[in-house]
């Protein structure tokens, strides 16, 4: 294992559109979605730590969220905890722990996997992460994994990327955001655009150069915080460096605007579960499609519905066709399976009407 | 208050058609259904004690029911708990409880009441029933209070009276059980039919002869009960006597078959409290139409819909029309308004095939 090699995982999102699964309070990486055994945010550090060291593995994650990730993850010590203050987008996140790396080791080169995505085929994800640390050892560049996309997908952001050459790495041309459907069909038919799944290598050294170049206030915000600080100066530095900052994501921010930015299209199995929806698709389904998860569901002339209780009672559906029925301790959720963008709706009526309590 | 008044509650079903809000644990009428702060059970009771002396008020329920009876009518003395040992329908309740009546005031006039079903005029209940007293008091007759239609409900039995003369108390010609709705919708326009409302008024003697005569069996097995038996003796030899029973209620196992019944047509608002439609029905509702029962209920693109949550949580329902949501600690029942009379097919699949633990 290479002693420069490092890990951000990206644990600080609150997973607004899978509630009620996930709540501010204990946001979907922490939970295990999938009934694998492990959490979203622990098959994450599973994956990685099979080419970076495990004290090399940071998490970024909100500060409320630290002691629930180290309960996650034991193997961690705090200091191996970015916490942020608040949630401003991954521009900041990315900036703040690979500022903290490089002062570790100016030599560390990076990988940044996000928390809460699916990897089927790891094999073949640590195949293309070995080749990428690989390549960004030796070249000043930033490297996204991109994924071969298997559907016309809209709630995905695509990369396209110049098709010359017969090596893995690709120059990345364009980033496109959500598009619609029309758009996503000529995407997928086109052969050059990937999915763009947020996992990127690149050397602390690179990145910090490219803040430097594309969002200079934000990299002078965080001059004033260092990892030999001590631990209550650089909590009170870095509220003081969050409150001033711009909430921007390390795609705008970054990616969209340098010319260094490279691909290698991969195909591993990968689902983003952002949404009610991408967990349906992954679960396993009886015969009428209806993905149940609890002990005690049954349903009667319903199909191709996420019938889903995290609580230990009885679940009885009769008539729902191509719905999401969600019930938490806290909540309940009924809609239909294509509303599921609206969640995000849901949950900022239901603060304003209701209060924190429940989302 | 005549001292010869007695009150019989019928407290002893299980309310299968009202799960998952009715269960086998904490059937509904111990439940404050309407939101009033009072049980059905309380409210049967404080209705009752209006023309009824309150020491002479029994409860004939489940022996499982006798602690939360007692408990939720502390002005009762345990005495006053007829506990049967399984539910063998109405017959063998009425029976049992006439007779040990019988046994205390031979000259007894009761008034067997439902403690399921709710009535919105009091006052006009309180007047029907003291005419039925009067009226049994002086005539050996089986009384019972027949309610004037409003709708063709084909879930309700119906009884058609003879229409000669003007006295309010008219002699019964027949009793149908649940018409289809063509027959329903003729009965309403007859103006002969009522609804069979389960509301007796008979003097003890009087309806001990009957059984005699049309539940010969029945009525010997009752024999080796009585009222002066100490508790143990009691409670043996009920179980005994229940073993050897036929199931059958009182309507078919002597309404029907006695010349001898009278109904007096009444309105004061009487709902059987059945099915969660009927309580659909009887609830109040938003401009959509939905039902909302719980303190965090938010719907979009649903209507003439019931939400019902015991829990404290947040609900949030898209896209629902004529459904019903019954959501409890034990349980929760998406289905749609008219599959209501389906629920008990449900219950007893999931008791089948998932135990008793939640029904």
């Amino acid at each position: 294992m290479n002693n420069n090699y490092f890990g951000i995982i990206m644990a600080g999102g609150v997973g607004s559109r899978f509630w009620p699964l996930s709540t501010a309070e204990y946001p979907k990486q922490f939970h295990d979605v999938l009934g694998t055994g492990r959490t979203l945010l622990q098959s994450t550090f599973d994956r990685l730590k099979k080419v970076i060291p495990e004290h090399q593995i940071f998490v970024v994650t909100l500060a409320e969220y630290t002691e629930l990730t180290l309960r996650q993850l034991p193997e961690l010590t705090p200091h191996q905890i970015i916490a942020e203050p608040k949630g401003m987008n991954t521009a900041p996140s990315n900036l703040y722990a690979a500022k903290l790396i490089y002062e570790i080791n100016p030599a560390a080169n990076i990988v940044v996997a996000p928390s809460d995505h699916v990897i089927m085929d790891s094999q073949g994800f640590l195949k293309k992460l070995r080749l990428a640390l690989k390549e960004s050892n030796q070249k000043d560049i930033l490297i996204t994994l991109g994924i071969k996309p298997t559907r016309p997908d809209t709630g995905y952001g695509y990369i396209q990327f110049l098709t010359e050459g017969r090596q893995a790495l690709k120059k990345v041309k364009t980033f496109t955001e959500k598009p619609g459907l029309e758009l996503a069909e000529a995407f997928c038919q086109s052969g050059d655009f990937l999915w763009n799944a947020g996992i990127f290598i690149w050397r602390a050294e690179v990145i910090l150069k490219q803040f430097k170049k594309h969002l200079p206030d934000m990299y002078e915000s965080f001059q004033k915080v260092n990892s030999l600080m001590n631990h209550e100066t650089r909590v009170k530095n870095i509220k003081k460096t969050y409150s001033l900052l711009q909430m921007i994501s390390i795609d705008h921010g970054i990616m969209e605007k340098s010319e260094e930015v490279y691909v290698i299209p991969s195909s591993f199995g990968w689902t983003d579960l952002g949404t009610l929806k991408s967990l349906y698709e992954l679960s396993n389904k009886d015969k009428e499609g209806n993905a149940k998860k609890g002990k005690h569901i049954m349903t009667y002339n319903s199909k191709n519905s996420l019938i889903y209780t995290t609580q230990n009672k009885a679940v009885v559906v009769d008539g729902l066709e191509d719905y999401i029925v969600v019930d938490t301790q806290r909540a309940l959720l009924i809609c239909g399976m294509d509303k599921d963008q609206r969640i995000k709706t849901f949950v900022s009526d239901l603060k304003l009407n209701k209060g924190e309590e429940f989302t």
